[in-house]
């Protein structure tokens, strides 16, 4: 019920009002499965290469996978906020991540007075610095829930080229994460913990049977990091699955493993599959909190080093690998939880346009999200439609369901439809 | 109930595990009254002049106003969507705000092929681009709702100096919006239906009675454009207010006026007022769409220009006004509708503890904000605090509330308290 939170304030809409057109031709300048049929659906427009706006359907789907989330964070006591793009040089050269040799994907810009700043591609150390404002005691960091701080907002990074749509862009709106313990107990329970939100986070949007907890490098930090993989022949990863444990490990560290993390399978033994990240939470260990001067004080009063973690989603990325993996040769399929409206609702002509008009309003009061295709088009344009654009159920009213005294439903994988009354109608959407 | 959705998101907050903490010190480099009050409240942390972190109070607030804005824009038929920062700069220089010499606030960034892009100040041009590859018809310009396009995005504007806390921002949240029409009669009736939706809003998040709708400049795009002005000692802005027709006159145009616009009072009769403008209109004619090559065909198969109008209100500005206008010298008071919680809850000692504990789950059941100052400091620093935050309602459990069976409530502006039994609460929070 809450996840319709955005969908029910976007409304009802009829399509006759919907400034956005379909189209059936493939853009000529996108080769990913998910640009291709987002624009032809008229859910994103491209503005350069890695960079697209949300038109009102496609926006419909991002913030129904924020909620989502936030819902998820939230649930477990993690807070939000809001940081910004606009970069103090200062923090991240305390780091060593301002250089350009060093991180080689920042956009950087200038004051009026010639000041450099940068446009963030991350928030480690801007977190840091708001925190020695406000924590000072091991107490702030032992507090039942965890300290965890989470933000939706929008990433830039200056990629040398950007070619899967909005699966990797050069601006892209992420979740991204941060937590903070005083001993390696805590934060790796919290870390644990945050995994499996993770995985039921995937398995609220549909991912769920396709994606896999995949251990990754630690880089410099830890032994390993965990990446979420789902599954599919477009992704740019390679993993190692180990099918009984439903684990896998990824290229960068396979060489070094003799088997299974978990159940010691030999890693000949593992599957091999394409796969595309989803999600990843990383040890961090004190790097950030210690170059950036955060320390709390002991019970003891002695100064200690906070541990941190972070954790990041990219919600392009999560929509358009919805896409790749769920649209079939008609178009987009999207989960009943993520989808702009729960129904697409059709009218056969004008004759009918009486009783579709009252579903549509008896749907507006009992507040199912509804896109209502009232549109003096042919019913072969509005079925076409319908499958491009991927709404869960759609619902036909027909000189046949008429008759019959229901509608025609059916749902977007479905191949027949089958006449339901009025009630069956709601009961089935759970209203 | 709407509107208290984010503050159901954010849900229930035990003050002890909130990070953020009060401070009594003034910041030293904030002359504006918003900014020193919200960052010693922790609503916002400072990331460089005119650049500030929304922390999880601050978030809440402006969550609440931009949910307020959504349901009055959805209201009307309004269609959102999420634009880019990053702007192509072909768009810009087909009308012509490009050069650094014609529009002097850009940000600009580059690719890695050495292209230079910008930072968005504004979004006319990348959303006429986008309506080209999808309205080619009047018939998509005569909805019964007008073609109305809106967008929260920030913005990023280089001002040479930025010293007014969040009311003028290097980079801000902005509702901008835009509508499309192919009569003036049409663009008119929209413009003044707008006009009317903006003072709705301001009302709703409790500006009402000090804000007016203020004749400017049209700029050479028509003789009048409309700013929403609030009374403040705090505003960069004059007015001339006709205290009879409550419709002002601005600083920029009051030379070229001679009365009232709307009642011929003369003009040494209105009164002279400083004030900040919190939203602004603007028709635009034809500039951008025809500029950008946005045409339609009309019934006869010829090309005809687009009208179009703009429509901004910048949040942060909105949320920082809201500030200067109704603290007072204990800190922030907030109207109920834009409020973080709806309740301050404190509990003055260990012995009350399971009274508190029993309302915060209860008030939990029933959904409504609350954020409990559970922590174990003096009931001093808890009414300071609760001041301080300024949430429109401060209910204490203590003996005196226990005895009488019930709670000690008060209105943040109101300098008693009084004992409510639990019912009396509730249904004063209409719960």
């Amino acid at each position: 019920m809450e996840i319709d939170a955005y969908s029910a304030s976007i409304g009802l809409m009829r399509q006759s009002q919907l400034f956005t057109k379909t189209r059936r031709e493939v853009p000529k300048d996108e080769t990913s499965k998910n640009a291709q049929l987002l624009i032809r659906a008229g859910y994103i427009h491209k503005e350069m290469a890695g960079v697209y706006s949300y038109l009102p359907l496609g926006l419909g789907v991002l913030k129904n996978i924020e909620q989502i989330i936030r819902i998820a964070l939230n649930a477990v006591g993690a807070q939000e906020v809001f940081m910004t793009t606009l970069q103090d040089p200062e923090i991240w050269k305390a780091t060593n991540r301002w250089d350009d040799k060093i991180v080689d994907n920042w956009f950087k810009t200038k004051l009026k007075n010639d000041t450099e700043i940068g446009l963030a591609t991350t928030h480690e150390e801007p977190l840091v610095r708001i925190l020695k404002d406000h924590i000072s005691s091991y107490k702030d960091l032992i507090t039942e829930t965890q300290l965890s701080i989470y933000q939706f907002q929008t990433k830039f990074r200056n990629e040398l080229r950007s070619k899967s749509g909005i699966m990797r862009g050069r601006e892209f709106m992420m979740k991204d994460q941060y937590s903070f313990h005083l001993s390696e107990k805590s934060f790796d329970n919290y870390y644990e913990m945050m995994a499996r939100t993770y995985l039921s986070i995937f398995d609220k949007v549909g991912l769920g049977s396709v994606t896999v907890r995949t251990k990754a490098s630690g880089g410099s930090f830890s032994k390993f990091s965990d990446e979420f993989q789902t599954f599919s022949d477009a992704g740019e990863d390679k993993i190692y699955l180990c099918d009984a444990c439903k684990i896998a490990i990824n290229n960068e560290i396979i060489q070094e493993q003799s088997s299974c993390i978990s159940c010691l399978k030999p890693k000949e033994n593992l599957l091999e599959k394409k796969s595309i990240e989803i999600g990843n939470i990383f040890p961090l260990k004190s790097k950030f909190t210690d170059a950036g001067g955060l320390k709390v004080k002991d019970s003891n009063g002695n100064d200690v080093s906070v541990l941190m973690g972070c954790y990041g989603i990219g919600l392009g990325r999560l929509m358009g690998t919805i896409v790749e993996v769920l649209s079939d040769e008609k178009g987009i399929v999207w989960p009943e939880s993520v989808a702009p409206f729960k129904i697409h609702l059709l009218v056969l002509n004008e004759e009918q346009k009486l009783v579709a008009d009252n579903l549509y309003e008896e749907l507006k009061r009992r507040e199912v999200a509804v896109l209502y295709d009232d549109r003096d088009i042919s019913v072969g344009e509005k079925f076409a439609d319908a499958d491009l654009l991927g709404m869960p159920l759609r619902v036909l009213v027909s000189n046949k369901s008429i008759t019959a005294g229901g509608y025609e439903v059916k749902g977007r994988s479905e191949n027949v439809s089958k006449i339901m009354s009025v009630n069956e109608l709601y009961s089935y959407c759970h209203v």
